[in-house]
């Protein structure tokens, strides 16, 4: 399989998410509004993970375009906990993409204590051999959400998803430190909102 | 007006434009074969530059959107006089934009001697307030026609449209020169197409 | 005076130490090591803000070079406490440049609850006009930090310094748990690192 | 040979120097003088590249540090060759690097029509184990220079070094072709440099 050849429409709809949903953060700042979006990073899942997960789960590789959705996937951190629901109406509303899924782990949160808004979505991108549609995952999360969830995901992969039960139950105080900081950024959120509109609008 | 405000709609179909057709020349690489663009550039035309514009088309403000048609801008220059018209085809074959207007200053030139190929497009872009159709300008051209035109406009802007004689005439020299380079390089043009495609299968 | 000559030396040192910060990002993932550095931003001190320091602290414009040690500022954010102290190690033994000041907020907070070391640097920059000796502000924090940090700006930008007691309550109690989640990270910060050296070695 | 980590600290030169160079390029503007330098760009060269090298030369691994000079290297392009000598100038000022062989090919061009002006310099790189000096090769070029030298690049390669003798006679006729370019714009040089000048100040 040519891996580079295959991955390059997918690389290319990375790029394209993250310029427009860069784009929805300097508009706000040009109307001297708080912008739901902190920052922005995409990736393109590495060939090794896409093999593993295609083992794991028995997808056949002529399969992997249709039945592995994060190939192609783009993460937006943003400041409060409101802000995820915000960003997930903008995107509910673009006319340039098809919403296929929604997993909403915000407001349940995984057992393990990860919390994060993901969509699943059909972006259509043109190539050189014409336009494909292809499956994107966008996840959208707090700074602190975010924080936690880089470091469980080292963790995982050191473990091999088997953490042991002394570290499981330190990553849950964390997440909890975690939840509490967001809880505590919400009570002044309000407050920051209008304080960044004035800066803005200097 | 609100410039800023006016102006963003039309900075992110710039940087839309710019990631779409450097994606373009990615795909050729990844493929091995010649790549048609060699280089993009993009930019939002100032506003004394949109100001003077109006006032010599005798264009009101509120138009502006509709009558001035290269608020938006991207340049993409190419090394061979062919690969102009290739990139052409690629760029009428895309389903995310609409081609309204073409002029073909490349097989006839200017009288000042500018040579370039114009695409006038229609293109939808998504804002906060939903979905813009806005008109931007392609502009495809080779190494040495940019190099001759970017020489032009400085002095075209420095006297004011009205280049005197002597001048005049030694930049019809010089735009000579980047013909007769435009044509020994189509000479050895299959060659070095050939010797890239090796290139890059390294 | 002209500003955007006067300021353009301050720009080139802020581009050159990011430049020389995220090498040493990536100079610890080619060799599989966790990196002490999450990111780095950088601005240059906005006109009306130096304007305002000069005029509260009674500083004449033409010192403004030589009193007004942030104009050029570069913030590095990281994921552990510890590393914090990493990141000043390695500044301090570096040849390119010179401290002149360290302020450790973070071993021993501002009573608002502010974290962050600071470091004011020296740092020869080449200019069109020769060599100049210009001074930088450092910061360095983590992302809990940062995330209090960013919030307190802009309240503080908005009540002109003077934030009402009831809103300094709340952003204590924020700070009380952005310092908890530092807390429980460091608690497996061990863990995790060597899950990172692990990851990168893939 | 760990090659990621040999060549991380010439990835770091690279991009020091490409932001170094770039900023000659906007202090130019702000002061709205004609910029010497049209654009930079850089690279480390590839391995097999190196290897290669290291073979013809019988250059044993341990040395390439010492004797393969362009294992950095960047590019500068300019629009006019009088440009070229004025960028020599100004690196010949610096004091954050030193320049240990100067090989001018624009005013004794290469036998194959091969025109540029070579600088190898030597430059002290902060390194997570400690300042280094490493070698690195300037290359200043006309954009018309730029041109033949990229079609040229990419016909050796083919060939391994042997073009053929119609395909070489079709090169010196676009070397020629390029030479006379240049030679065009010399003579309106000072017209458009003037016009610049006042285009920046606008």
């Amino acid at each position: 399989m040519n891996w580079k050849s295959m991955l390059a429409p997918y690389a290319q709809v990375v790029e394209e998410l993250k310029v427009k949903l860069k784009g929805i953060r300097k508009q706000f700042e040009y109307e001297s509004e708080h912008s739901p979006i902190e920052f922005i990073t995409g990736r393109v899942k590495p060939v090794p993970s896409i093999l593993e997960k295609a083992e794991n789960r028995k997808i056949p590789l002529e399969n992997i375009d249709t039945e592995i959705q994060d190939i192609a996937g783009v993460r937006v951190v943003c400041q409060f906990v409101d802000d995820i629901y915000a960003i997930v109406e903008m995107i509910r509303a673009r006319k340039d993409l098809l919403i296929v899924e929604e997993k909403d782990y915000v407001s349940k949160k995984k057992d393990s204590g990860y919390r994060s808004y993901h969509l699943i979505i059909e972006y259509p991108v043109e190539t050189i051999d014409g336009m494909k549609k292809l499956l994107a995952e966008i996840q959208i999360r707090t700074l602190a959400m975010n924080f936690w969830a880089t470091n469980e995901h080292s963790l995982n992969y050191k473990y091999k998803g088997s953490i042991p039960a002394d570290i499981k139950e330190r990553l849950q105080k964390a997440a909890e430190a975690a939840f509490k900081l967001d809880e505590e950024m919400s009570m002044i959120k309000h407050e920051v909102q209008e304080a960044q509109r004035i800066f803005h609008r200097k």
